[in-house]
């Protein structure tokens, strides 16, 4: 075909940082978000589905992960000069929404949502502009047993979905008790909250990085601050040795029960109310998963945790996967966090001027999904493909269309090929990309002598690895059946046990 | 509460032509694209999903619709000066994965799609600027028994999703045949396609209208134009009489059977190359459905679908709902198009410069639920929400959460009622709200003495609308039962036949 001279041809390529689902991989997602829909939905949970737009207003500067503060939205101008972006998470949205329909919604309201984000971030190996997520939240229950319903909940959704006890730990802290630590170690003030923001700002980020840093990393962020490997310095919180003391007692207070735990993190807090009152908390939440017969097997207390995300208050929850994995390099690691969450009371305040209480959980979908795709939970075999009904002969596509239309009536997968017919190989190949279990055939001598040729292709593969020639020349995975038997001998080899 | 200094609020408003959905409106939706996806899936089709943005070259010009040029899409441009957008359907994402992935995909690639869209419109009452489609294209499938196939498919998901068989028809008509037509009117010239191209537009759309317009009206569209009610003036395309009575005789070429139709049209394009082919598709396509058992009450050939799309090249397919339902204003009409679609074999060319043939459906997911809900398929009864336990006394939390967690553990919805619990009205009318069948009340005393008592709301909410005031006070739709068989008091509750 001549080029012709027209403008250059738009590129056909995914846009940077974004990616397209094929086949088992959306299946295999659905299937899973189904699952834990009915755990949500068990719990009370309704489903809400807002749409990806937002006002930028309504979204406001809540971003999560104060980390990376150059992550932004997709953000554009109407034609009436409002400002519209793409949501980047599925708590904003809520937030809007809870406030918006106050008057109409039950409160307390527990809503789960499922869907997409999309953050405006420079994308990475394994990093996309565009993710799903998989959110459960209570708004309007000040109690801390809403708290505590989050993380049985997400204990029964993670096995719902395949991952077996053992497998994986719910640890939960208190931002109060973080803070209550804050204010023993001289960096907050509750008389003036926003002094030293930027100190316990350097001082979170470090706790949040004590898997990698270890012990001596995060000293030295709590004090002058950190020469890394690289030769980059970062420079600490300037807390004197005491201070850091206190700090790094904090994340060592973890104890065997719950109740050790507590006992240890009243010790920390000391005379600091805020901390008091996030020790009770705990105590609360441990206690109300005890009797509900959530142990620490699977949900326990964990000062280790403090989450980034700047807008909690209160109780913070994650969800780690503790089997290993190997990494890139081949070596052994912990799978690692899959899910967090934890409470917000001043999100929906940004819109109504009153306070409501708020606590949630998001699932990191495409991290569980990889979770059970290690764990052979899913994308082991590959499905099988539909049957694919070859044509011999393309005057007679209204009889192989039939034939078709006959094993879907049936209920079983098929379809014709409708490519050019014309190399029998190509169609053979077609099959084979499809993993077709099964080719039929049906020349002109078949046609007039009323049968069609079954060809057993699994059998037929087994036989051409297995097989000697003299064997494989038998061919007995093709046979013979009368046009009228096609289904019922298309089904009988489909029902073979494997 | 003192009201702040902060800025101004943010406004809790979902954006103009955007909508949020609650509960069952997400799970209704859900439901009946699972159901499509099944039937699709049984054909073969495979998923597909791509990302919410793509490049605006990408998505090039081919914005469906052509009566609206100002529809245009939501775009913004990225740091790297790369022009980004949402999609506005799912076909322009199709070509470019058809385009991008042609040598990993297996062809001809069935491929189906369901999700939002977005159109950059002016929103109007019921016209939103985020909608579902749920689509599913063959490409690389130059037979029109792919098409066929698609007619045959559409039928089997609309019956599949409750569509009775006679509520719906598939009208079937071909881009070449209309073409022929446009030739034998003297208004299109093979040897210069660009000539007439105006005047073809009006008679599209003049022909696309008849239903509303009726012959008059498009008589005068054909002729010098049309003064409508308002005084408003269109002009028209300026054909003479007989070149008009060419284009009225094409759309009044249907007849009783696909066999007769045909034999008209080929009467009416007489002379001209593609129309004669395009009639000789429209016989095959009736011919391969009739084969499979799909006669003309399912799925007919109607030349007064045109579909207003630009892009297709050749079978155009309209599903069309057939019962009547009250407008607005009380008027019975019919319910219409749910789903429409076609070939368009110039798609993935615009990337690779190779013609690659593609068919393909979109089914209008908002109307085909609208179209459900009408016929009391979906909405009718409120599903029954979650059994609610009360709290009498909030120091005893853990025995409420651990009545829930039991009820939850036998599989019954349940939830504790995790608000302010010192008025207990508002418990009750919280339950209410939740369409809660069962309320589980326990005070200090039932606890003292091992029981709990069960209010059935169901039959509470009879007795109150049926039975004297005296019946009333008796109070039999309340029962103590001893704690230990709450779960079982309950499944007989939830398990009486409605």
């Amino acid at each position: 075909m001549p080029q012709d001279k027209a403008p250059r041809r738009p590129r056909a390529e995914t846009p940077k940082g974004f990616r397209d689902y094929f086949g088992a991989e959306v299946t295999e997602r659905a299937e899973m978000l189904a699952q834990i829909a009915a755990v949500y939905h068990r719990y009370g949970f309704d489903p809400l589905e807002t749409a990806a737009v937002e006002t930028v207003e309504a979204l406001g500067k809540f971003l999560p992960d104060v980390d990376r503060p150059n992550e932004g939205v997709f953000a554009w101008q109407d034609e009436d000069g409002d400002w519209l972006a793409l949501r980047y998470d599925l708590t904003a949205p809520l937030a809007r929404v809870a406030a918006q329909f106050r008057n109409d919604l039950p409160f307390p309201y527990r809503r789960y949502a499922m869907g997409p984000v999309w953050r405006n971030e420079k994308p990475g190996p394994g990093r996309f502009r565009q993710f799903y997520q998989c959110d459960a939240d209570t708004v309007g229950a000040p109690t801390v047993a809403a708290d505590a319903e989050i993380c049985a909940m997400l204990s029964d959704a993670l096995e719902q979905v395949g991952i077996p006890r053992g497998d994986y730990l719910i640890r939960v802290n208190n931002r109060k008790v973080l803070n209550g630590v804050m204010e023993v170690a001289g960096i907050l003030d509750p008389a003036d909250p926003d002094r030293f923001a930027h100190e316990r700002g350097i001082v979170l980020r470090a706790i949040d990085k004590i898997d990698r840093l270890g012990e001596t990393g995060v000293r030295a962020l709590l004090g002058a601050g950190r020469l890394d490997e690289s030769g980059d310095f970062t420079k600490g919180a300037g807390l004197a040795a005491e201070q850091a003391e206190v700090v790094m007692g904090f994340m060592a207070a973890r104890r065997e029960t719950g109740a050790a735990t507590a006992a240890r993190l009243r010790e920390l807090v000391g005379p600091s109310q805020t901390g008091s009152d996030g020790v009770a908390e705990l105590e609360t939440i441990a206690e109300l998963l005890d009797r509900q017969g959530y142990g620490a097997d699977r949900i326990l207390l964990d000062p280790g945790v403090v989450r980034g995300l700047g807008y909690y208050t209160g109780p913070v929850f994650e969800a780690e996967l503790t089997f290993e994995i190997l990494d890139e390099k081949g070596r052994k690691r912990s799978f690692g966090s899959v899910a967090g969450g934890g409470r917000y009371d001043d999100l929906v305040k940004r819109f109504t001027g009153q306070s409501v209480p708020a606590t949630g959980i998001s699932i990191g979908v495409d991290r569980l999904l990889a979770a059970l795709r290690a764990k052979g939970r899913i994308g082991g075999e590959a499905a099988p493909g539909p049957v694919v009904v070859t044509v011999m002969d393309r005057d007679r596509m209204a009889d192989y269309m039939a034939i078709v239309a006959e094993l879907r009536a049936a209920g079983i997968r098929a379809e014709a090929y409708l490519g050019n017919p014309k190399n029998f190989g190509n169609q053979l190949k077609y099959a084979d990309r499809r993993a077709a279990p099964i080719a039929i055939i049906q020349g002109a001598d078949e046609a007039a002598r009323g049968v069609v040729q079954i060809k057993d292709l699994v059998l037929g593969a087994k036989i051409a690895a297995a097989a000697s020639h003299e064997e494989w020349k038998s061919q007995p995975a093709q046979t013979e059946v009368a046009r009228a038997d096609l289904v019922a001998a298309v089904r009988r080899i489909l029902d073979r046990a494997p």
